[in-house]
């Protein structure tokens, strides 16, 4: 079967499948999650045997050091892998909540309810602990999933695959609901964002390129993660003390991930009593400083370039902007970021009113480290990703933004005038 | 300035000024729309003489009556779009509303609030009051409009474009909250589809053709209002005359719009007497029956192709499909129909709650005639289309639904640990 068949089958099945998932009830969906999470931890010889494949790849074709951490499956890490869908099975079912519901004036009783969205595609890279996330995620909001790891995983993302989907083949969860893309052919992808008509949902979970691939090419609606500019802006009235420790937080507690903030933007009033305790606080940890001329007047720092300003440097880097007015910190924010997560710290109350308004990111804070932006801080329980879109899901989505829903509209006999 | 330049100095002047756009109050706002609607009133000898033009070129084109009929501009039309203005300005302002709020374990408070979406392009066909509701909509929302009307319409268009927005030019709302592309050029809708930085959304509103063409060529999300091929289901438990009630009237009373029904689905068991008080009924107001061989046995019928199964008819015509049982029902319509409205007429509660659960589309009937798919009718307020995809918005769209949400997180000088 050439590759396009061999999608366009898959997809296929996944849509049938979903037609019956939609009827699957909360402890049908538990008890296989349950029993997934067991198969895990009986399989974990199999599991680990297989990643060392990869990994034995990975040395061959000299991937780096971060790239081979991710890819590496060890007992603990499959144990955590079980642990995860435990998690998700204790979640609250969003399937069959009625978000709201009224009679209209020709006595029709309108519900709006939540359902699962369908079939969702999910192309990643490295993380096989992705795979079973997915698959726990899928299940638990009665979507089918077809999943399309990096080939530098395919061992272990079809190994976890393989022990996940026979540990609930006398379950009655339909065939088709979990699928795996098992080729490396590239062309796997494009099939896989050609087929609107059966699949309702792509989540790209990867790099700035598979995600400008996946964008560019898909014919299915998209929801993306893209990347993390995050802003800590440093108000006139702000507690020096607090935003010192605000912005170190921020920048250096985990510099590689996307709610770590990479500019820090200063009121010009406060900049001279600010910039150099922080360049203080930041010096322990080894943090390079690029700064506007203003910065670098006050403070030891290399001058930024205009790219500085729009980069994700997921390293210990920060590019500082001095600015005249609050107004300013919010028009740069919202020019130069990436409506990710921004921050305020100030002691002003309208101040922090106007930022919370006018900044057009998914999550703004007052008074607060941006690294709280994720599913499971929030509370949403799990995560599938932060959506840096606007539209369906924005932010930390949960299982909620794995579902859309339908109107049931009950009458008894209306016809329309 | 070439067309690509002209979008996206549009672009550019929408999105700056949707920041300012998400500042305004709902007064503000509701004045605004109050002084458009007397505007339209008293500028209304204008706006038809520029219609006029329109309806001649119409004539030269050769436009079928139904398409002038779609044009065409009286004081009558012309009223009926200020009092439509007014229904929007008496709406619920969504902007604000807090969607959910709680403290998490770090004692972080987190409101999801909802916000506009920011830049909103909607393309569109033939009817001039698209321009008004949609400025309107889009106001009432807060978010930045670009309008590109078919060339048909340019006339009357630009003559409502010009009327509203000098209208408010003293009131406090930004340039650039409502733009008019004013070219033929076709060149100008793909540019628009391009803007994936500056513009958030895409709405196209129009035919087949024009759907087509802007899903297979936005890098801009795309909500749409494809087709309607909806169904009724008669179920063997149905009241018959209840049945034949609903068929008629979601055949009948306006075949032309996407919420009649194009098919009917009928149990074996009930056709033989269903079927033939239903032909009876059909033939009072001329339907043209297409039958399968079941159905063909029992009444006077045309035999139905394959294509017809999948048809918008738009028109008079009916396809007529007998069934083994309920699931054969669901799955057919399921896998033949848009998602838009599906109705079963049942006496049995398990039929019924079956049915709601199992059939996939945005609004799903009990005992009702599908013509009832409406946001006006629903209660949304009004509506800015049916949307037949999945996520964001499902079935009727009202103001709601052009906005997004964030997170709104107030610290008191929190750090992640």
């Amino acid at each position: 079967m050439d590759v396009k068949s061999y999608i366009e089958s898959i997809a296929r099945q996944a849509k049938n499948a979903s037609f019956s998932l939609a009827m699957l009830s909360t402890e049908e969906k538990n008890a296989a999650l349950v029993k997934m999470a067991q198969a895990l931890e009986s399989d974990k010889d199999y599991i680990i045997a297989e990643n060392k494949k990869d990994m034995e790849a990975a040395d061959e074709n000299g991937l780096s050091k971060a790239m081979k951490d991710r890819l590496l499956l060890n007992e603990k890490r499959v144990y955590a892998m079980a642990e995860s869908i435990r998690e998700i099975a204790a979640f609250n079912d969003p399937v069959g909540e009625v978000i709201s519901g009224w009679r209209n004036k020709d006595d029709l009783w309108i519900q709006k309810v939540r359902v699962p969205i369908g079939v969702i595609g999910i192309i990643y890279e490295s993380r096989p602990n992705v795979t079973s996330d997915c698959i726990a995620l899928a299940l638990k909001s009665s979507n089918a999933v077809i999943l399309k790891g990096g080939k530098e995983a395919i061992n272990s993302n079809r190994a976890i695959y393989k022990v996940l989907s026979d540990s609930i083949s006398d379950l009655g969860i339909p065939e088709g609901a979990v699928n795996f893309i098992d080729t490396t052919d590239r062309d796997a992808v494009k099939a896989l964002l050609k087929q609107r008509d059966l699949v309702d949902l792509i989540i790209p979970r990867g790099g700035e390129g598979l995600i400008k691939f996946v964008t560019e090419n898909s014919l299915v609606p998209v929801i993306k993660h893209y990347k993390g500019v995050c802003h800590e802006y440093v108000d006139k009235s702000a507690d020096v003390d607090m935003a010192v420790e605000i912005c170190f937080n921020a920048k250096v507690q985990r510099p590689g991930v996307c709610n770590a903030i990479e500019k820090i933007i200063v009121h010009r009033e406060i900049a001279e009593v600010f910039l150099p305790k922080l360049e203080k606080r930041l010096s322990t940890a080894g943090v390079e400083i690029r700064g506007d001329e203003f910065s670098c007047g006050i403070i030891n720092c290399k001058e930024a370039g205009e790219d500085d300003w729009y980069k994700e440097y997921l390293d210990l880097i920060v590019a500082i902007k001095v600015v005249d007015s609050l107004q300013d910190a919010i028009n740069w924010i919202n020019l130069h970021g990436s409506h990710h997560s921004d921050g305020i710290i100030t002691r002003d109350y309208a101040s922090a009113q106007a930022f919370l308004r006018a900044v057009d990111s998914s999550s703004v804070y007052v008074n607060a480290s941006t690294r709280f932006t994720d599913g499971g801080v929030f509370g949403l329980g799990a995560e599938v990703g932060i959506s840096t879109d606007k539209l369906h899901a924005r932010g930390p989505m949960g299982v909620e933004e794995l579902t859309t829903y339908k109107y049931m509209v009950f009458g008894n006999g209306q016809v329309r005038r």
